[in-house]
């Protein structure tokens, strides 16, 4: 069952050490089929040096395991939350990538002080609030995914430009149009994070990018006339600068 | 004598390096065999390109050396502590690795900033304060052990949950179920100690996870009904996220 | 047509992951023929894992595509207009490299702390204003080029001198006689911004290394003195200490 | 001519790249024979990729080139300065190195605040005042040496005691007993002083080490009764922690 989609999430999940994104496992991958309204997840605890694509975790979107001998990522709910609110994202990442979850630990939203910010996100990653103790002991998980879902749909930010939030005191989650763009932002998101801190370091007076600097930068890679790359729509791994 | 438990403080050791917890050879790992009463410890100043099993030390718990060419690890008298005092710790590592000795020579707790640290470590990295010039002189590395020791009697927090002590101006020790998992202690307190780090000069009015994060993050990997992984315990390799 | 040149920019390109200052495909290099006023430049949005010097794109000094079947980057214009404002400039290099982009964030200029930054910089390294709205509308990339020529226009500062400068809340631009050069200058930038970045922190009261060390170390690599290296003048890869 | 030796400088010299210590080719490393009076060095602006032994250049106490198609490091007249002043010294290296570099930017001493530190380096590194214009004029490379020999004699520290010095706005100097040990006590230089530089971010208000600890640490590893290692006198490569 969806073994093309279990390789292409084990893939994506294995970009995670790849780009030096997680410590041990910690960090977790999934992609959904829309129209089957299927999702495959990493499996909990799997280490990446040994992880393969049967052993990726097929789980509807009640959360309930369709396939697969393993128990799913821990995290799955916060995923399923998502998919369910979005039907534009089709990935999503969580990790505890040291800079991203540094900003989490910090409580404040990373602003948007640059191009490289601005050509991926549009306007600054949120930090949203930590769960009370009631939403904890109701269920963690999926109330972590309904504070982001509610947070975009107060805000009326788009999850497409906003593609990353920041759980305080937790760490980032990421998504995108598939996992391998989901995971793409992720690290976007975390080099997004490293410049954002030595910015301020450096200046702590430092103020985010000119709007107009930030529209132009987001438009001409994602704006209807956009004209980076090789084709209109620039996907992952096609973003030239 | 004890071959297999050499091997596997060897491979231990080894994963020092591997992690980049160590310049040179600033780190060492043991294991107790508690029902035989021995420890096995790196032998002092071999470098770990060359490093092999039966360079291993073998020593008692009055730290004499039972067998082995190779003079023991100059710390084994800071694991004997450790090992005589609580029959729950069964590997000891000690590392100058580079965050969480900055965190030692700043003299601060490492505060629980997240659920990275929540996860593995229970409350805050204690910063133990230095010996005295009388302890010194009497007996430095058995009174590195006593001073661990004793602050764990005196508060009463459990070694297994917080496994973990700074030495001021010194560095850190970390401990654990077996020398694996006492490694792994001592990768996790070294992300930890990067992420509060940087927590703190992005926000230097950052404040500690609320208590209800801390205990839901650690309870749902070491709690009786911990459902993290792919079994009740999860092990060193198996802490899915 | 100029394969030659097409496999040196292509090598240039390369070095910019070789180097780590780049993510994904986040540089540029370029490279002039100035007698045939043809300008050869990595395509917009190819992964540097697959490039290959075939895939180079070539421009005249207008910027239109004289060869090639790839969009040449999209920062084109920019390279394009230090090239024709002068001469002595044969490469061309943009990244966001991360120390350096975080300057350009900051919004400060990077003084000259030391003898690093001497050796190849003379005096501080420049952070440009942001466009005006108005400029960014009427052609961005182009009125990039046009700030970076009309500082050194204005400041009358040499542009082989102060090989690079910094575009605020975007990042660095770095040139010199030819790709090679010009990426090993954006190589020496991102190592100088990362001292300069560390120093500020050690010491919030830094100031600039007097102006006769600046010069000695300028001028014993770079004056009609010289006397580094093992001849007069000190190519790149050729910067003995 | 001393083919031994050049094989270790030049092994020496390639320790400097393996250890993360420079960038390009800003390092270099000598070591004298001292009934010879003879120096071996590394050429100036040689890339270490295709270093030999053969490019080592060999000078006499009166910096004459005696052997070597190559001219020696331009830093070779401070290199010259120690081996005259401290017999004792058998290596010298000079680099670039991050961190130290920084603290040298910043004119600041690095303090002991550790047991890292203090098992290698008796006190502070002092970090030395500019050399004035005229000295610059006068004999650059050579004034600095004689900066660091008359702040050793006036202080009355000891050279192997304190194995490493800083020169303001410009870098570090570190040496030892021979080319080995003088680069050993360079990457120690640099980890002590990452170190330091973390430990004053952490917390603004750091002292040093007592003076106890710092003499614990420094006489266990170097006093007459030193019983760290696997012999009584510790060199390069055999320092167990």
């Amino acid at each position: 069952m969806l073994e093309e989609l279990k390789q292409k999430v084990c893939d994506a999940n294995l970009m995670l050490p790849k780009y030096g994104l997680v410590t041990f496992t910690w960090g977790n991958v999934s992609e959904i089929d829309h129209e089957k309204g299927l999702i495959v997840i990493k499996p909990s605890g799997v280490p990446y040096e040994t992880m393969k694509p049967s052993d990726m975790v097929v789980v509807d979107l009640e959360g309930n395991v369709v396939e697969g001998d393993l128990n799913p990522s821990s995290d799955m709910p916060t995923h399923v939350e998502l998919y369910k609110a979005f039907p534009e994202i089709g990935g999503v990442v969580h990790t505890h990538s040291s800079y991203a979850t540094s900003w989490a630990q910090s409580g404040l939203d990373i602003p948007c002080y640059g191009t490289t910010h601005a050509d991926y996100i549009y306007g600054d990653v949120p930090c949203l609030r930590c769960l009370t103790k009631e939403e904890i002991d109701e269920a963690y998980e999926k109330n972590t995914g309904v504070l982001i879902v509610d947070y975009f749909k107060k805000t009326g930010r788009e999850v497409l430009a906003v593609n990353a939030a920041l759980c305080k005191n937790h760490g980032p989650f990421a998504w995108g149009k598939d996992s391998t763009d989901a995971v793409h932002n992720a690290v976007v998101l975390e080099e997004v994070a490293k410049m954002a801190y030595r910015a301020r370091l450096i200046n702590p007076e430092v103020q985010p990018a000119p709007q107009e600097l930030q529209d132009k930068h987001y438009m001409r890679k994602h704006g209807p006339n956009a004209y980076y790359g090789q084709k209109k729509y620039v996907s992952a791994g096609d973003d030239g600068v």
